[in-house]
């Protein structure tokens, strides 16, 4: 860890002022109101074009800004849309759709602000966001109740849209639905011809909202087959790998959906290195689609997942916030397929 | 792509009101600067525990919050620290960095907002920031310059961390030299006796940032040697890695800096596709220490990356907004060094 040295305090120093929009009517011989019309873009007052070059210089010269926080509280609400960070490490396929996400409520003039997930969890970490007042918030991942959507509604948010496994009690729900994962997994090994199919699941804390799903589609593409499910917990290090493989052979599975492409990989590697053939004596298929399961050898054969696109999204939430009383909306937003390679 | 169907529009509905501080006080029976006390947690004033109890009782029955920008307002200034979203995907090691930070942060009692990528750039950007009025914005990578830095401290900002690799005049600089990254892996290569070392240049916009210092540091580790260095243009797909990979021999090229362990991976695929054998014939270094490339044959040679300590940036941010006027602090912040394995 790179150290960062403290210096001696410095004197204390005195704070500057902050300019307002009184400086910046004064400077430009104009109302206050008139450059509030200015500066917000309000198109429903006429202002020549002079006095608006006027207003804008005065501003520029002076370094003002409007202030976000006055005006909501002078409109009444914001147009925040608050986004909480999603409490386990998300990959970059959420990152991708979060940027399409952001962009597309800026297309719609809204202000998206994300908040860090250290602090309270659940309903408690509502009122930690109900104090920014954001006019929507969007819940990625579960703990959320019926309790802290109240909380934010109470205090002016229009929509709550949470994106999970499971719909909440008045807030909207776009529902991920991860048995669908586990169910391609399970019945595309079945149609390989394997009968008896691990399923692992990571032992990594705040995964289960995943893992937990995943493995019960997988009992369900199964259910009333002759083939049977073990389940395989699985810590992402070397060492776990190399001790599930050392008695492989010993659990007599012929196939392995191993949760996710990285801990496929994982597997994999700890499986070729004990000389477990792969797919012969072991089919093996992850999740995600990562582009670096196509350099391994066999190439790793995978279930591909769709989120829903940002551009739909941002059009839900500005209907939300337009319409707060209308009956939460539900969606299904995952697609999942087998992309199905040399390893199984 | 999954589609989110729209519904028909409802009929537009009457917003609630929101509880205010004035309701709390007339429901417990108390002035509102005492409701103020009791929920900001104010030490300065004594008040008698069944008081205390019956505003946070009402508070509690009415769903009350209290109102950060009315608070930043009263009080001057907000407690909020920004941190815009880097402008290219970071790593899961920047994840954890962000992580640990906002942690730090939230035990010295600041919120953290992060905020999107999409929109205004550059200095530009800086005025989208200040609307928010944070009392201290940390601004990973490069981008913004001197008059956003001028923008944010006018509009309140006390303190501007910049994060990358150069200093930003006005801003405190936590300096990160890709440089040494790329200076390590040359002088790695060159003690294992290779001569004719090609470098990666990623093809994917964004992240010359990182790559060009990267390759000025392997040159000047290789200044006033025999060795020789070339440029590797490369994008990150599997057909761009074969095409170099065709022309390889015809290069002459005895090792390769391969810019992370990302591109890394995916070369060394290409690369032994077509016999070329690692590190006989060309040694492979990547950079990040990723634990995938452990679970490549060859093991992968890296240079491991040590951002700064979260803490110890949370304690800068802090010192920063308490001495505005201290001069800015200059810290280097990137610890490099190579982790030697089998591909080198």
């Amino acid at each position: 860890m790179v150290q960062i040295p403290k210096p001696a305090a410095p004197p204390p120093s005195v704070p500057r002022s902050v300019p307002t929009s009184a400086d910046v009517a004064r400077l430009a011989g104009v109302s206050r109101a008139t450059v509030s019309y200015v500066l917000n873009n309000t198109r429903a007052v006429r202002i020549s074009e002079p006095t608006r070059r006027r207003v804008q210089e005065a501003a520029e010269e002076l370094g003002y800004v409007p202030h976000a926080a006055a005006r909501s509280l002078r409109a009444g609400h914001s147009r925040t849309v608050l986004i909480p960070a999603p409490s386990v490490p998300a990959g970059a396929l959420y990152g991708r759709f979060l940027d399409e996400l952001q962009g597309a409520l800026g297309r719609l003039d809204y202000t998206v602000v994300q908040h860090g997930t250290a602090g309270p969890h659940g309903d408690e970490a509502a009122r930690v966001w109900a104090e920014l007042r954001p006019v929507a918030v969007l819940v990625p991942g579960s703990g959320l109740g019926p309790r802290g959507v109240a909380v934010l509604k109470r205090s002016g948010a229009r929509a709550v849209v949470t994106l999970g496994p499971e719909a909440v009690e008045g807030a909207h729900g776009l529902l991920m639905d991860h048995e669908s994962v586990g169910h391609r997994a399970g019945a595309h090994l079945y149609d390989r011809g394997r009968r008896r199919i691990g399923v692992v699941v990571p032992e990594e804390s705040g995964l289960e909202v995943f893992s937990r799903p995943r493995l019960a589609g997988v009992r369900r593409a199964l259910d009333g087959t002759d083939a049977g499910v073990t389940e395989l917990p699985l810590g992402y290090d070397e060492d776990c790998a190399a001790r599930l493989a050392a008695r492989w052979r010993d659990l007599g599975l012929d196939a392995v959906f191993a949760y996710n492409d990285e801990y496929a990989m994982l597997l994999m590697r700890a499986l070729q290195d004990v000389d477990v053939r792969i797919p012969e004596e072991t089919a093996v298929i992850g999740a995600d689609d990562l582009m670096l399961g196509r350099l391994l050898r066999p190439r790793l054969s995978t279930v591909h997942i769709d989120l829903p696109s940002g551009r739909d999204l941002a059009e839900l939430v500005d209907r939300a916030v337009r319409n707060p009383g209308a009956p939460p909306e539900r969606h299904p937003v995952l697609g999942a397929r087998v992309v199905h390679r040399e390893s199984s």
